[in-house]
């Protein structure tokens, strides 16, 4: 088959790998009929995170199951699946408190798993997938066309979002200011409007990017950054700022603006993944009460919760998709995001 | 009047200082009945925080009001009062969200106040309390004196065990590790068992510390620290950790070692003062979705909650008293907690 290398920076190759094979007696095999680039995806892409060797990229997609292992017991051969950006049993502790993200015997895409195989990297015509009943969320029946984008961004995008919300406690009328305007920003927009926040701030300077904000609910954008853009929040929620501030980029002055707009008591919810390793400064947060919690989202738990409602059109977290190629031109679609052209490009093999 | 002055590393005097004047319309004058030394005081004695000047000290008083300015409404002349760690007026935003240890217009004891005046030390025979309506709570009746230790825990340990808990989430089942056997820690005991934890481990290698811990409802005693400790705790707990972690001391090795034993997707609550200011490592949180909340205890949200219960006798905070001292021997009274003979000394002037 065909799949996605990053062989180094900025060199992204469609190429040919071999193809995956059952192997575990719980594993599947997906036709993968939709994938995409993640925002960290570029990380490898831009020389920010090394690229030792060559390797097996992308981990969001969607698609239909082809085979099954001997062992696999609810997952069945023709169903429409969403795979969350890991893999999971969802049966370890982890996977029961809700944190499948840190499932103890789970793995990432395009790495060697922990039963010795190896799991395809999800930008690619098929996926061997460990764990099926565990990671994969069927889709009942299969979906109309037009609800694909958003069924994809169940893998990540959407979820991450949902979880820098539940992370930092959004609820019915809360404050909230979302940092960064990404797919995972957009995505928090809509996953605070949804759960009811009284006022959802996006941080934006990108007018499409701002249009889709608003439709997801968000009441302001506040185009100001760093220094300024903590005025402008204070000077919008009594001097203090706000309830919940979600921070979806990752770099130390995103999170430093997070953490200096929030209110005295309020909290900080993170999903953007730490780059280069910022270090929170604790006497802030001691003398300011300030909470910080987030991470790897565990959108495995949230999925099943966010599918009805793409499936019934009360949410469509697809609208972030603004580009769409065929899987061989995988390279123009991580160029497109790298020069800000596109803010989430979704590829079909 | 007499109170407490610092003067130096180790220099501790129980001397003549002015006589504290209602100069505000909003304050009170109240002459303690009981006071105490905190943890915390200790950091200027020991000269970890360096002493620019002599200054007054001691932040934790019960006492009677003696007369009260023109505008103050609620409190008393007679009233039978527990003072926060700090002033506040209850009626600004971050008191309103209960967050008084941010108020906007509160201080702290010892320190020039932010309406011009001095709010006097804790540990002397009297104090100007600002805003005494906000600051102030009333013990109704005058109170048995057995409850004294008790209602002079509430200015401080109590509440900010209390808020450590409150701060990580702890509920009814969850389980529970306090880092930190000193008087706040053993609180966090109390404060975890009082709301339902299913597993209470108090982390302590003292003998009369464990047994109040036992008392206040500690499940399991540790006597391990830092790799060993946090390996006992893995082990304890399905080898994933507890739900929530209490961080009592304020050290970075003791945030380290609650940070590691934590479960991944679990709450760290933190209410020991930043020593030298340890910073967070965020991709430890990220990976783990271990979150982090706590600071500067709002006590004085918390009195009214926690008052009843010492009153009818459920709980006796007051038992982390094990020392009462003449406050014209305070300078015993830090060197007794200084080499650690006394967990925390009561005052009586």
């Amino acid at each position: 088959m065909r799949a996605t290398v990053i062989h180094g920076e900025r060199d992204i190759r469609f190429e040919e790998v071999p193809d995956p094979v059952l192997s575990t007696g719980g594993d599947a095999i997906v036709r993968v009929v939709a994938s995409c680039v993640c925002g960290s995806d570029l990380w490898g892409y831009r020389g920010v995170t090394p690229i030792a060797a060559a390797r097996r990229i992308g981990h969001e997609f969607v698609g239909i199951v082809e085979s099954v292992g001997a062992d696999v017991a609810t997952i069945k051969v023709g169903d429409f699946v969403i795979a969350p950006f890991y893999d999971c049993d969802m049966t370890c502790i982890n996977c029961r408190n809700g944190v499948s993200s840190s499932c103890l015997h789970g793995g990432f895409w395009g790495q060697k798993d922990r039963l010795g195989g190896f799991a395809d990297g999800g930008q690619g015509e098929w996926v061997r997938v460990p764990h099926a009943d565990g990671t994969l969320v069927v889709v009942p029946g299969q979906p109309d066309p037009a609800f694909i984008p958003s069924l994809l961004s169940l893998s990540d995008v959407m979820c991450t979002g949902h979880h820098a919300a539940v992370s930092a406690g959004v609820g019915p009328g809360k404050t909230v200011v979302v940092v960064g305007d990404g797919a995972v920003g957009l995505s928090a927009v809509l996953a605070a409007s949804r759960l009811g926040a009284a006022r959802v701030v996006a941080m934006s300077r990108h007018e499409a990017r701002q249009t889709i904000a608003r439709e997801f609910g968000a009441t302001d954008i506040v185009e100001e950054r760093a220094d300024a853009g903590v005025a402008k929040i204070k000077e919008m929620f009594d001097g203090i700022g706000p309830d919940c501030v979600l921070e979806c980029v990752g770099t130390e002055e995103s999170m430093d603006q997070a953490l200096r707009s929030c209110r005295p008591g309020g909290m900080v919810g993170f999903v953007g993944m730490p780059s280069g390793g910022p270090k929170l400064p604790m006497p802030f947060l001691f003398y300011n009460n300030i909470g910080v919690r987030g991470g790897v989202a565990p959108v495995r738990n949230y999925i099943e919760e966010l599918l009805p409602e793409v499936l019934d059109g009360r949410i469509n977290p697809g609208r972030v998709f603004d580009l769409e190629l065929p899987m061989d031109q995988v390279a123009e679609a991580y160029l497109a995001m790298d020069e800000r052209r596109a803010t989430k490009v979704l590829l079909r093999p």
